[in-house]
């Protein structure tokens, strides 16, 4: 099964996928499976832990996986970037904050940077310090992190701003229907969190993986609850969108009363952490968890997307060719 | 030019568009020119103003418009309804609140009833309680009011929660792209308003038609501002988009202390709307505001949603064929 556009051509993909780089989710089992199906897998650099990342890269093998780190936090461990280049990466993504620090290293490497940005000036900003490749997300539906502007207008706003740059959609897309649309926004993939987070190759708890299945983008909610508890200092504008649960329905109404009962808070927080209690802990996927119905192999859910997306782009037309350019 | 979907087939109509029911911008000279170019223009309902609404009914003539109300405002003037019926319109949309008072009437007078919803859960309700259409509006992207959800991934999860009741995608949408992206979602059409925000049809003053075309998506801001200015008391979850100004950003920053400077806020207000003073009045348009680039007839925007639109949907296909069905 191909499906080939500018992306697939620039990266030697078959299909035009990008699995997320879920901080603590994707790890070196997810990011390989997206990869052995002609995707690109994505590890999760989250917030930087240098023994992690070394083995899940062992765990990926020569599957070639790419790696995504919290541009921000990256600051903090910019050694990281180094070891990550190290393994000869397909690709280096990296999302909110400035690439300019790191732009020219992923160069000299030899590496394609892809960059995530939220804004359309942001897009233009990331084309002119070197970005390869923009993943324009649409943060308001996006499982995890995510900006203030939503995918079906943010996309083609930054395909007309980045001239001949490949643009990859994200933030709410989950399936072939999702993909198809992409590809008629202008976009020459789609990258995908929510429909790999219940995965079998996953490393959510099976407690989480439940939950996402059960739930609807109805039930998901945006804000800084579970941030604040993790201690991860997320800057402005950037925000969590997860499924809604007791916890955050508690400490959002009261966002200043968190920090006082951070003790108390903290310990129940890590005592959930360890027993996987999804009242508490945040289930991290976007709006498109409508769209996720079981817990699958992560190389099937590409076959699935991927097949679904031809068919909406040939049903009407019975042309087998699927030659994007 | 025609591109027929099962809304086309219901409601008689060449092309899968619907302008939005904007009020106070689509009188019905706009909505007059969007049902001229085949597709359905909306009346604006808005917060009910008889007079108004006759005069702009009359203004569409037998051109085949509709027109939509804001359901909650409806409540408080019922007879309304009636009117409108009265006129015979091509379809009545009801957006934000509970059609349930009103659906029964416009069924007994043959009207088809069409519902804007803004999550999964109200779609199911409305077909529940009648409605023929559903608009699944991505309410965090569309200008004007809207929910919490946006257009990606809230189009294909309704569209499946719906069985076979047509689904019009709205929120984010302004060109081709995004009817054709609509399209691919499972969606039979696309309700766009900020497309025709700056139209020489619209009822914007021309000092907001050019803040309009001059802004970015990323220009726009969500809050509860200008409803708090007008009297509007808008019921949750719905918020206002509408391009950041210098009014907004003052208020948003201490919400309370505008009730206290109403008398003052008021009047400045009052005297901006009068000439058009874009630094208090709001632009009330989506994140798609990026796609619209000059005060284009309506009937003309159409045709070029239409032709962009088919070019996607064949540009790798090579067939003419467009009945989706």
């Amino acid at each position: 099964m191909t499906l080939c556009t500018p992306l697939t051509a620039y990266l030697g993909l078959t299909v035009p996928i990008i699995s997320a780089p879920m901080a603590g989710i994707a790890g070196g089992a997810l990011a390989a499976a997206v990869s052995r199906a002609g995707g690109l897998g994505l590890i999760g650099g989250g917030y930087g832990v240098r023994a992690w990342i070394e083995q899940e890269f062992d765990l990926a093998g020569d599957t070639g996986v790419g790696i995504g780190f919290i541009t921000w936090s990256l600051v903090a461990n910019p050694d990281l970037l180094q070891v990550a280049l190290e393994r000869r990466p397909k690709a280096i993504m990296l999302s909110f904050g400035d690439i300019r620090p790191f732009a020219s290293k992923v160069a000299q490497a030899g590496i394609p940077l892809i960059a995530q940005v939220q804004t359309v000036s942001d897009a233009q900003i990331a084309v002119a310090e070197g970005a390869d490749i923009i993943v324009a997300q649409g943060g308001t539906e996006a499982g995890g992190h995510g900006g203030k502007r939503a995918t079906m207008a943010l996309v083609p706003a930054v395909v007309d701003a980045v001239g001949s740059t490949p643009v990859v959609a994200a933030g709410g897309i989950a399936d072939g229907r999702g993909l198809a649309a992409a590809l008629m926004l202008g976009a020459c993939g789609a990258l995908c969190g929510t429909a790999f987070y219940a995965s079998r190759e996953s490393l959510a708890h099976s407690n989480a993986k439940k939950a996402a299945i059960a739930a609807s983008g109805d039930d998901t909610v945006k804000g800084n609850v579970f941030d604040a508890i993790r201690g991860h200092d997320w800057p402005e504008p950037w925000a969590l969108r997860t499924l809604r649960n007791e916890f955050f329905e508690r400490w959002a109404q009261a966002p200043g009363q968190l920090h006082q009962a951070m003790p108390i808070a903290g310990q129940a927080f890590a005592d959930a952490q360890a027993t996987g209690d999804t009242s508490i802990v945040p289930v991290i996927v976007g709006e498109a968890i409508d769209m996720v119905t079981q817990s699958e192999h992560a190389g099937i859910t590409v076959e699935q997307i991927v097949r679904e997306a031809e068919k909406r782009l040939t049903m009407y037309y019975g042309s087998p060719a699927l030659a994007l350019s």
